[in-house]
């Protein structure tokens, strides 16, 4: 017997069939929302912390003010666990700015839509299994990465069709993706980022990321490899990668490594980029395990 | 006694308070949708046939292929009227991509999802009132227009945090807007387009507006505007006003007329921008008169 999702909406745990918004709601309207996607291992939420910070960057550049405490954000997202029965589950956690009266222009007063959605992924840490089928195609796109100045790419929003429509490019004839990520590049030529994920790649033994000055989400997975990197005493480099600099995307075609990452995700090494091979390597695979051991501390031996 | 106002939701009439969308709907989730307002007057939809090819195009740019003929749209929009009793009003459509398996790529095999809004607007043409309480003031903000390399400025789509950060731009210390519309530039510095609205500046007779080369939405009033000049044999230049080239923001702050232009306010002279006074003026009356000549004629004396 296939159980039915339950979600958490406006405070309410609902079956996943009566799980909705009025179309009314910000959310829907103008797609006037934050949100965050979380791994959940062992029942605890990984970098919880980091991405309620995230969270509350999101809603400052909204002038969002949601009013909702840390605690009952977190309760939310148990409840939801608990009515699921999850262990391991991906977790996403939106706030819309709700019903307002007026048209598009924000009131100060919210009455926020908060919906969170569970659901099973498997196991991390070093007996995890990636969710990924194998490392990923990627294909370079001509959608270009919305600038910083008119929206901050540091907000997670439910504006997304930026990267829908770099994702929409990779359709083959038959409707089908030919690729797994699209690679973006911003509006200056410099090579940004995947539709949902970052990029890196390695090149003497050296790491390499489009920098955050640029149109690049500051991901949470890419802040902890920043991390591991430090640990295991390889350099980072941030950097922008343009057609016409020192790098272009040369240097990642011709890296000896290349992986991407998100929080669904983890590291996930780039098979092909524009059907150039690259694949992982000895950088990646240790960034990996590092990661997984990471994973591992924080959430299976509490 | 108040009314509840009916929706037409996925092909049924509900209520207001039963007017929703599932939390899965890529509309809600990602702001993946298209969307059209219309002023009905007299109970006739005004330049119909420009919304449904402007919608078309907004579909065809997201790869949202929803399979709804012209007349099931119309027939929609129409009992959506007939339900609450409306002749003259503003409504508003939105097809979204729907609920869809798996994550971001959009799938080819669309089950969209409609929805339909109406609520009572005074009636236009020559005895009409202006739905706005004055002449608009206006100031320029930082926020700038989304390039269309990014998100192609002719779609009208649920993806309006742009607008809304431009918008929010204008709260006052008490958090009450200072202003009735935020003028954006576009990224390289040009003046673009108001957050809804179009906008048009008069100097020495003739009539100017940015171009839609530009990040700039290809306004149904807008094009309208371009025919009542042609027939009134006023000299319309559409071009980039940015703050280097030949004509800059001083060319509209030293304007002798200024006016914004959308399907609600139909033609709003502006009092001020940025403080400095420009208001309406003898173009800007008679392109008033003739666009209210025009919906006297398409609409009431059908």
């Amino acid at each position: 017997m296939r159980v039915e999702p339950i979600y958490h909406v406006d405070g309410d745990l609902v079956p996943a069939s009566e799980a909705t918004v009025s179309v009314d709601d910000r959310g829907f309207r103008y797609g006037d929302a934050a949100f965050e996607t979380m791994r959940v291992y062992g029942g605890t939420v990984f970098e919880w912390d980091a991405h309620l910070e995230r969270l509350e960057r999101t809603c400052e550049s909204l002038s969002l003010d949601h009013g909702l405490g840390a605690a009952d954000l977190r309760d939310r997202i148990d409840e939801t666990l608990t009515a699921n029965d999850l262990e391991d589950a991906y977790v996403r956690l939106s706030i819309t700015r709700g019903v307002q009266p007026g048209k598009l222009t924000p009131q100060p007063d919210v009455d926020p839509t908060v919906v969170i959605y569970a659901k099973p992924l498997p196991r991390g840490g070093v007996d995890g299994e990636p969710v990924w089928d194998g490392p990923a195609t990627v294909r370079t796109v001509e959608t270009r990465r919305i600038p910083s100045e008119s929206i901050p790419a540091a907000a997670k929003t439910h504006n997304y069709l930026n990267g829908i429509l770099a994702r929409a490019e990779l359709r083959d004839t038959d409707g089908q993706p030919s690729a797994d990520e699209a690679l973006m590049f911003d509006t200056e030529g410099a090579v940004a980022e995947g539709a949902t994920s970052n990029l890196w790649f390695v090149r003497d033994g050296d790491l390499y990321t489009p920098t955050t000055d640029g149109p690049v989400l500051p991901g949470i997975t890419r802040a902890i490899v920043f991390e591991l990197a430090a640990d295991a005493d390889i350099a980072v480099h941030e950097g922008r990668y343009d057609l016409e600099g020192r790098y272009d995307l040369e240097a990642v075609l011709e890296a000896d490594e290349a992986f991407l990452t998100n929080r669904t995700w983890e590291l996930r090494p780039i098979e092909t980029l524009d059907g150039h091979e690259i694949g992982g390597g000895p950088v990646t695979d240790r960034l990996s395990r590092a990661y997984d051991e990471r994973v591992e501390r924080a959430c299976y031996r509490g």
